[in-house]
């Protein structure tokens, strides 16, 4: 039995940027030789017999359908990581395993959270949400009549403003993507539109922000634009066809699709209209980028055009060289992803990636680049663009302006350490080990 | 506080069709009166002060995150039903809840199965893939030879040839949608194309189908036509962003967008090119559609257009007259869905229901319409039309080409029991009650 074939070794007629990165049409029609053959120069027809081993699976019969069924035992390192796995009175992130995953949705049982007072166990029949404020009668919604309203669906990303903050350290981190990039998750979300509860209520036209609430213990709280509100914000009561999961904000959380995810006020029981934004702890003090003189970005809401390679990166491994499928996310919180470029060799050069269809507005879209490598080191980049023009700053650039630090940080509030939006780098060596590299 | 308001009760002039069918703008900037007033006459600012109580949740630290999140407590009854809950020696189903479902996607937990023998727990480091038969080159996959090649991510339906078969009944059971239409279910799954792995093993022009045979202890084998693996065929090996589950057919099945669920074969180990099908059990035998007349439809493949109506339907109660959001599915193994019509009055008009956006090839279309119910009998159907300009049949037209038998059969495979695409009508009484009805 063959393993390899040198069909496409060396050759570069296919190429469309440097260290082997191909054009997507060399794949159409054409071998690529990751699999054995099986036998030696095999005939026409069925000259592999019955190459199959019964494997034991297959010689008894199976286990019971589950009500719910779960993934594989042999899928057990596919988990959030957890920052606070034994509930100590502080916050809480569970990280998204991108490095993982595959496609553009995140399964419910994976979608990143982070709770700052614990995961408030709801009882759906009694929550309430009242809108008050600057409304012409005040309102209260239970799930019930929430959810008699038309309900709209659709892709979005959440994530939070201080994703990626280990890409402030000066130092790269060896870490997976899920740990750098876990706090980002996307899912398809079905709620009422924020216009048509807030039309119920009959918004005073000198409204213009609302502040919601969540019943959490903490009752967190952020202001929302009632532009905002008016554009695509809904009150999302199912994710991915199923009610929310509770860390996710069961049973009803605010969505204002590519705005920072604490924004998204989970477990909503309140939206009160008023005419200045509630300066809220997470609006004046966290959340709030720190630049390099000192000054600081409030209300500096949306999520910046990004993306990542999720395979292959750091926790991965080549096993020599040959054909690989370079693959990963690109997102914006400005709408629709334009392009990603993939470099192979540290930005030297750039060859455009395929999308999967439908890209969709402020959703993860999921580009494939294949790639052969030859062995020696490559460093592999993704860059996105969106259709409103923004692109992934280089991170020279990046640093520059928004800028870096010694790790580790003692307190994160006096660093920059939100809205990283530039390129992540994973550095190949010739045994195909793969680590973390700024370029 | 009052929890009703007659600003739509009576109201025609939005109607679209009868029996309160609304014009989908009648909901731009129009109240619809469905919450409850806080306060009697509020005023403009802040009458409602503080109008919630806080609920015992708020007053808590919240619970540890876990490593994989789960449904809420509350959310208990959102399970699959299963046909052989304990694993006796003959198939098994598990339907999906659509009753208690909303937007497109089907969570994993509860994305329906049907298994033979059983669920195989198959170690996906052992787990081969030949191909092989008329091929220049028989080849062997393992998975994670598979996954470095690109891999493509879609929406699509898998829905079961048997999927509503109770609808074969020559009287309604009065049973769930999940009972009916609980076998077919919608993922995204990403997966190597099938003409990329055929094209490297180098496909005899005079081959015509693919036997594809799983792992499962039924080595269960299905002819597909070469035709459609170089249309749109995948080996998919994940499902909404996961490795597929168990019961999907992890840690590889085909999908053939649009074909009867049966010829997805799961755990596939084996795709032998030929120039005749092998008439299988499952091609020869079940899941061949008996007409009236006694002959049977063989290597009838295609799932035809059809939807149902997920809310209001059986199992649910009505609480009162007021404005509700019917919803439900569409979809159609011939593309995409074209426009869902609804009606209130048992198909006596009718009004075209809202699709949800991105409308997808082979995919769930989630429709949504607004209806005033005045507390009269009404009974809900929906008809769903393709681009291709199929539409679904009327029952009537339907049981004349197709026949329907009475209950219980004894022997499904002597009544027709596979492929029903016609409508279903849920009758509301004046209680709120639903039931299942032929119209």
């Amino acid at each position: 039995m063959s393993t390899s074939s040198n069909r496409w070794q060396g050759s570069s007629i296919d190429d469309t940027a440097g260290n082997g990165l191909m054009n997507r049409r060399a794949l159409l029609g054409r071998g690529i030789a990751i699999a054995g053959a099986v036998g030696a120069g095999g005939t026409v027809t069925g000259a592999a017999a019955e190459p199959l081993q019964d494997e034991p699976w297959s010689l008894e019969f199976g286990s019971v359908l589950p009500a719910v069924q779960t993934p594989s035992l042999f899928e057990k390192e596919v988990v959030r990581s957890l920052s606070n796995p034994n509930g100590e009175f502080r916050n809480s992130h569970a990280r998204t395993p991108h490095h993982l995953l595959s496609g553009t949705v995140t399964p419910n049982g994976l979608h990143f959270s982070i709770n700052h007072s614990g995961v408030p166990a709801i009882d759906p029949t009694q929550h309430k949400l009242v809108i008050h404020g600057m409304v012409r009668q005040p309102l209260e919604f239970t799930l019930e009549t929430l959810a008699r309203y038309p309900l709209v669906t659709r892709m979005a990303f959440v994530e939070c403003a201080g994703n990626s903050a280990p890409m402030f350290s000066n130092e790269p981190m060896q870490v997976t993507a899920q740990a750098i990039h876990g706090l980002v998750s996307n899912a398809e979300w079905s709620g009422v539109r924020l216009s048509t509860v807030l039309d119920e209520a009959g918004l005073d036209p000198h409204a213009t922000w609302l502040v919601a609430e969540g019943a959490d213990a903490q009752f967190l709280d952020r202001s929302v634009p009632v532009k905002k509100a008016y554009d695509d914000a809904l009150i999302a009561i199912y994710q991915n066809g199923e009610h929310l999961m509770p860390g996710n904000g069961y049973p009803m959380r605010l969505l204002v699709p590519g705005y920072q995810g604490n924004m998204n006020v989970k477990y909503l029981r309140r939206l009160k209209a008023v005419d200045q934004p509630a300066m809220s702890y997470f609006e004046s003090k966290n959340y709030s980028q720190i630049l390099p003189g000192g000054k600081t970005w409030r209300f500096h809401f949306l999520m910046e055009v990004k993306s990542f390679i999720t395979y292959p990166s750091f926790g991965h491994e080549l096993k020599g060289p040959g054909f690989y499928a370079i693959s990963g996310v690109a997102y914006s919180g400005s709408g629709r992803i334009a392009k990603v470029m993939v470099s192979a060799d540290g930005g030297n050069s750039w060859g455009e990636a395929a999308l999967q269809a439908p890209v969709q507005d402020k959703a993860f879209a999921r580009f494939v680049m294949p790639w052969r490598w030859d062995g020696t080191p490559a460093i592999l980049q993704s860059r996105a663009w969106d259709e409103a023009g923004n692109v992934q700053p280089l991170r020279a650039q990046f640093v520059a302006a928004r800028g870096q630090t010694k790790q580790p940080v003692t307190n994160p509030l006096l660093f920059p350490n939100q809205h990283y939006n530039s390129i992540t780098s994973w550095a190949i060596d010739p045994n195909g080990q793969i680590k973390h590299v700024y370029v």
